[in-house]
């Protein structure tokens, strides 16, 4: 995403009015909808993108709320360096060869050449299993529960806002246990939090399930995760939590002194959500108008635009701070738009690209009648409302528009996602945009197989208590009609 | 600091009782100190520290007082690369100079060996330069009141944990305006809220005056400092502000029409506070226990410590748990060391070394008597007060541990800066631990040679209103005796 970085994205210009519809062309919609809602921009840097107040906006408040979650299930946070020894990456055999043909490498610090390079981290575990192995003594030590934020860094070849940037940002969360048990309950603690978030936060339907073996992590034993679907059809794989078992704590010595004084390894876990749940909001909530914000998540909730004149503009906008005011001391997040060089046609549209879930217009002659003009982002019409209602129940209306996008997102997951046995329909409910639930015999031949016919993976493995696509059952593979594995269909879809 | 990385440190041995006194040798002393309060340690890549979970917190409480004030004054966070094209780095020529032999040069990414090669960034004022070129049309667009967290990477030689790391974390400011007057207001409010944040939140006095040029940073018009004083005397530069003028945006192209269609390069400033702020924390209210960590910013405020025996332990437990819930709800930080396997005593001098501003012990006789035993950090003596009294006067006692640190430290700077108009009585006072206050030619080449003769440096050139040696006056420089310049005394030490 080397820059066309052209002018014309700040301050508001005519040409910022409308975007590609979805129908037209989704690809174009997404990358359109990116720059002129002001979430992000090329760089400079291949593909790294900027992310601009707007989409920083939302991110801090993606961080604050998983931040928290942390905190209260008793994880603490550490920052960890940037680099990490070349010779580390190797260490863990399945991880190297992960990671190798993604890595960025520093050869030089000031003038002097490295006889050993750094790498920009991929992902800690080694580092962290470096460190974990100076501070683990005993198991009165465990569990080591930690995470941080930051970046990462993976060379991408066709990079995409949010989805596919050779840097990204996200949390990584590393712990280390005493036995297998107590790891297994820590990764699905935590793939239940992220399905919490995705869910009541983000309004964002997931299948939590497990991912098949040629689509695990690199390194781990077995990898969760949850899935959603982008209003393509394609799955956007939005969390992962993945448990290690001895594998890290192996290459890195990371072990303790047990109850009974034997020496044991550590069982290790790791589990991210990245900036591409950015990429995933906007996939499966915008529409042709633009984003739409979930309110629970988005930057502004309210956006109030006084509609006045000239001569009483400075009234409406005092007005307008007023309401701002009421709707803030509910907890709201609210902008008043005082911008006075653009119509109020222009305001509309830019609030709907940028996917404020509710605007309030207030005209002087509306205001003489104790009334305001409300628009809730997913309505088609407006209402006039006393004042006074608009304002007591803007809570319960943000909380109606988080209820409408989950139940849409869950009708068009459940819609496109096909039940099927027969491979010319599973390769036809693929090309037309669909998951397809299918009975597969596990052999990972077979997947590379239909991957090269279709393009389409296995996303997961859905556990037995996720709410969708969960029911037990055997029968043959779609592919080879070979007995089936897992004891349940298991979800396939291209993917993001 | 490529890290011995020893057994030892967590979960609590009896080594880790105490510290090697301040006296006997403060570079020890603060080694010891960083890595037994389990603030940060060593790391295998060369230069950096792995910050862990004390540090963290401590760590995010900053960022989080510092970030709510850059959003109240209008300020908006952006997220630009880690990486920057190294010729960006070259358009500035003071820039280039000042940051090349610091630099981290990444040449391949995967595989491919790359034709000009990134830099990780020292600093971003180029890339953002880059990229407001591309969203600066109108002066309607003005001001930019951007800031980004993350970190930085500068090479360097002899490290030494949050003071001289090749990785550190921070906080950089990038403001565009339309005209110098603006720009230089921004950069004065930014050095009054880095003030105002040390001496309020921190309890550390600072002095705000402006850099001598070869002192400046690389760039920069005018370079502003707050510098605070050590307890074995040496200034620690605590956070700068700097006005630009167009330096940056001519290098580019940051151009903007003016209200009368000319085209106007912009003003800009940056500003900064890093990591290193905690290592001014340490070695201004630190003693030869460990850490006193200023109450307002401190992760643990308040430790309560059941101290039952065996029979009652739980019991106290329950109790430690009651009285932090009482705590806890008139919004104080609070602890409870259920820790069973480590005597009392050890406790004690963990959370000592620590530096919590406050320990209740909770014994069951005491409980009886409906009282506990509270001992403030900075206090010689335990005191026995009525239970209730402990909880409601807690926020109270808070904040005069944070006034008994800040008069302690201004009492400090203020008798180990000493007013000296003869070059031998100034190296005298400098050997001694001291900052002087002396009259200045200005000239570079006189400052070079009382560095080469002292290894102390001009700190700044306080402000007006600076609360510390402010007052103006005229005298001859106090090494080559010709006029002074500035107008007042410059302000000189030796520095972290």
């Amino acid at each position: 995403m080397t820059g066309d970085n052209g002018k014309g994205k700040q301050g508001g210009k005519a040409q910022q009015y409308g975007v590609t519809p979805q129908s037209v062309d989704f690809n174009d919609w997404y990358n359109e909808v990116v720059k002129k809602a002001d979430l992000a921009d090329n760089s400079p840097v291949a593909g790294a993108m900027v992310v601009r107040p707007y989409g920083s906006a939302l991110w801090e408040n993606i961080v604050r709320w998983l931040d928290d979650r942390f905190k209260a299930t008793g994880h603490e946070s550490l920052v960890f360096p940037t680099l990490i020894p070349m010779g580390f990456i190797t260490k863990e055999a399945d991880h190297v060869e992960g990671f190798a043909p993604e890595l960025f490498t520093v050869n030089k610090i000031g003038t002097e050449v490295l006889a050993e390079p750094y790498v920009m981290r991929p992902t800690s575990e080694t580092i962290i299993g470096h460190m974990w192995a100076g501070w683990l003594n005993s198991y009165r030590d465990l569990p080591f529960l930690h995470y941080q934020w930051g970046s990462v860094f993976r060379a991408e070849l066709r990079t995409k806002a949010f989805l596919r940037t050779s840097e990204f940002y996200w949390h990584e969360g590393h712990t280390a246990h005493a036995d297998e048990p107590e790891a297994r309950a820590e990764v699905r603690q935590m793939l239940d939090i992220y399905h919490e978030f995705c869910r009541d936060v983000l309004a964002l339907p997931v299948v939590r399930g497990e991912k098949t073996e040629s689509e695990r992590f690199a390194g781990a034993v077995a990898t969760y995760s949850i899935e959603g679907m982008m209003r393509d059809g394609k799955a956007l794989q939005s969390g992962t939590s993945h448990y290690l078992g001895q594998n890290f704590s192996r290459a890195f010595d990371v072990k303790y002194q047990t109850r009974e004084q034997k020496e044991e390894f550590a069982h290790t876990t790791s589990w991210a959500i990245s900036s591409r749940i950015i990429g995933a909001i906007i996939m499966t909530h915008g529409d042709d108008a633009g984003l739409i914000m979930p309110p629970r998540i988005a930057p502004i909730q309210v956006v109030v635009i006084p509609v006045g004149r000239k001569e009483n503009f400075d009234e409406m906008v005092a007005e307008g701070e007023q309401l701002a005011a009421e709707l803030r001391a509910q907890g709201v997040r609210v902008r008043v738009d005082k911008r006075d060089g653009v119509t109020n046609g222009f305001k509309y549209n830019d609030w709907e690209l940028k996917g404020v879930p509710v605007r309030v217009e207030l005209g002087p002659r509306d205001l003489e009648s104790g009334v305001v003009v409300v628009k809730s982002r997913n309505a088609d019409d407006k209402e006039t409302l006393p004042r006074a209602e608009a304002v007591a129940g803007m809570t319960a209306r943000l909380d109606g528009i988080h209820t409408w996008l989950l139940d849409r997102a869950t009708e068009y997951l459940r819609s496109h996602t096909l039940e099927v046995d027969d491979y010319d329909a599973f390769k036809q409910a693929i090309e037309n945009g669909n998951w397809v639930r299918a009975y597969h015999c596990g052999d990972a031949d077979c997947e590379k197989a239909i991957k090269d016919d279709t393009k389409a993976t296995t996303r997961n493995v859905p556990l037995d208590d996720a709410e969708f696509f969960s029911e037990r059952g055997e029968g043959t593979c779609v592919r080879c009609s070979k007995p089936s594995a897992y004891g349940k269909r298991v979800i396939f879809g291209r993917q993001y």
